[in-house]
């Protein structure tokens, strides 16, 4: 990623303010919680000739992930005018960028208000993985399918800074020779990538498991379940067993920053890319005005 | 915390630097993947009249946790100085202080050199937890005893900055209205407290959870273990159920900021404050030279 804006939030005031700083600007203390403990949370939206994508669902993950911390609940308003601010700036790009709006929970002992910014980037191009698929590994997440309902403290389901599992996953897949990776439960429950919502298609029904397993609702997954009722195909929200995978007619891993990606191995056995479903799926994202 | 004294680390440079800054500066890029993804690792050693307790300890789980998280291997020399540089500052300070040493995996997508600091604070008062005790909750860690073993890319038992689960963790310990947590796996062991390490007396041993049950290795636990020895008091390694903790003659949950602190209630049953041993405890800890 290539940072190209940054707008930084005074959350100290009331309203807040929105001020624009260069994005390699050094503006975090080593004493924000954001940094010492993970604590805060994040959004992705992938921005198209500066119209930021699916921003209302990424605002209301936001708020989401915010309860679930138990964060000050973000001014949406506030935020919203951020992360429009960044995506109007990268208005003249013909590539796919994105913000990133992240909220953390401030300076620490110091009860003060908390930090937050909307960083606006060049993602990485999303057409190879489009176009090739990827490799995909499953590896256990640890925890039980139902731990979001039994032990909310786990944060299953926020989108929070502590993503440091989640990098390690995805090394671990390189280590396997693979891109990327599917997380079970550890009761064999299929859940989601580490950045990114699984789709399958069986029996030609698109089917994406349920956020009840402690995982996050898809932006992008959401967006595409509404383009296919527009079309009439039918989609479904369900639980999925490995099985279910390796028996599925196409997998997707869908996210902001990569569109639908169809995967043509799991666990190095060949899964059936259909590219022309994906190629519709991408057209149908690429179309959206927002 | 109060931030007293910080000094920043250049890891770009061969050998590295070291440049003494103002702790309320703002020194952390926002693309930074320490806050990014909570992707890095610390460690706070405390600090008695200008010396690091326990450093050595320290600095190997430093280097231990950097191994588990596939960075690069710090230099311990140049941490090591860092760390006495931050420390010999507030030799001054008659309460105890604090060092925090943090290394993250640097910027975002620039293949940079990590990013590290060493920030020195005024601590906590510990008196009041070691005079009084500490009201526990149990708490579900989500995670079996073994997955450090089966699923390393979980990270359990590195420091990581990943610490979220452990701040929600302390919060519900409040709403509980408790001071502090006890993780156990899902399959019931015991494990660790969100900043600590549990020592529990049975029978005359004192006992603390290894390991190998993906918690960390103690640095204070360790020290005390060490006086133990010295002064011919039985003590082991061993794992421990729920039903040990409650029929344990005394627990105390350890850390480099509040020394020995005993347990007084545990879910609300009243565990019985061995004050003697405690205070026996915490005065070898102070009695230590680094």
């Amino acid at each position: 990623m290539k940072p190209l804006t940054l707008h930084l939030l005074d959350l100290s005031v009331p309203g807040g303010t929105i001020t624009r700083h260069d994005p390699g600007e050094a503006l975090i203390r080593v004493d924000d919680l954001g940094i010492t403990r993970g604590d805060g949370i994040f959004e992705v939206a992938g921005v198209l000739h500066g119209v930021p994508l699916a921003l209302e669902a990424h605002l209301a993950r936001f708020a989401r992930s915010a309860r679930m911390m138990d964060l000050p609940e973000p001014d949406l308003d506030l935020w919203r005018r951020a992360v429009l601010a960044a995506a109007t700036e990268m208005a003249d790009q013909d590539a796919l960028t994105a913000v990133k709006f992240i909220m953390t929970r401030g300076i620490e002992g110091a009860d003060s208000a908390p930090t937050g910014w909307a960083l606006g980037f060049l993602a990485d191009d999303p057409a190879p993985a489009q176009a090739d698929g990827l490799d995909v590994v499953l590896l256990d997440r640890g925890y039980r399918h139902d731990v979001a309902d039994t032990s909310p403290w786990l944060l299953q389901g926020a989108k929070s800074l502590a993503y440091a599992v989640n990098k390690a996953a995805l090394r671990e897949a390189k280590r396997r020779g693979a891109d990327d990776v599917i997380f079970l439960s550890s009761d064999g429950y299929v859940l989601e990538g580490p950045s990114s919502t699984l789709i399958a298609r069986i029996d030609g029904t698109y089917i994406t498991p349920p956020v009840t397993l402690g995982i996050l609702p898809g932006t992008t997954q959401g967006d595409i379940f509404a383009d296919l009722a527009r079309r009439g195909v039918p989609s479904r929200v369900d639980t999925l067993s490995v099985n279910d995978l390796k028996t599925a007619a196409a997998l997707w891993l869908c996210s902001s920053t990569r569109g639908a990606a169809p995967i043509r191995t799991l666990d190095g056995r060949t899964i059936t890319v259909d590219h022309k479903a994906t190629e519709l799926l991408n057209a149908d994202l690429d179309a959206r005005k927002g």
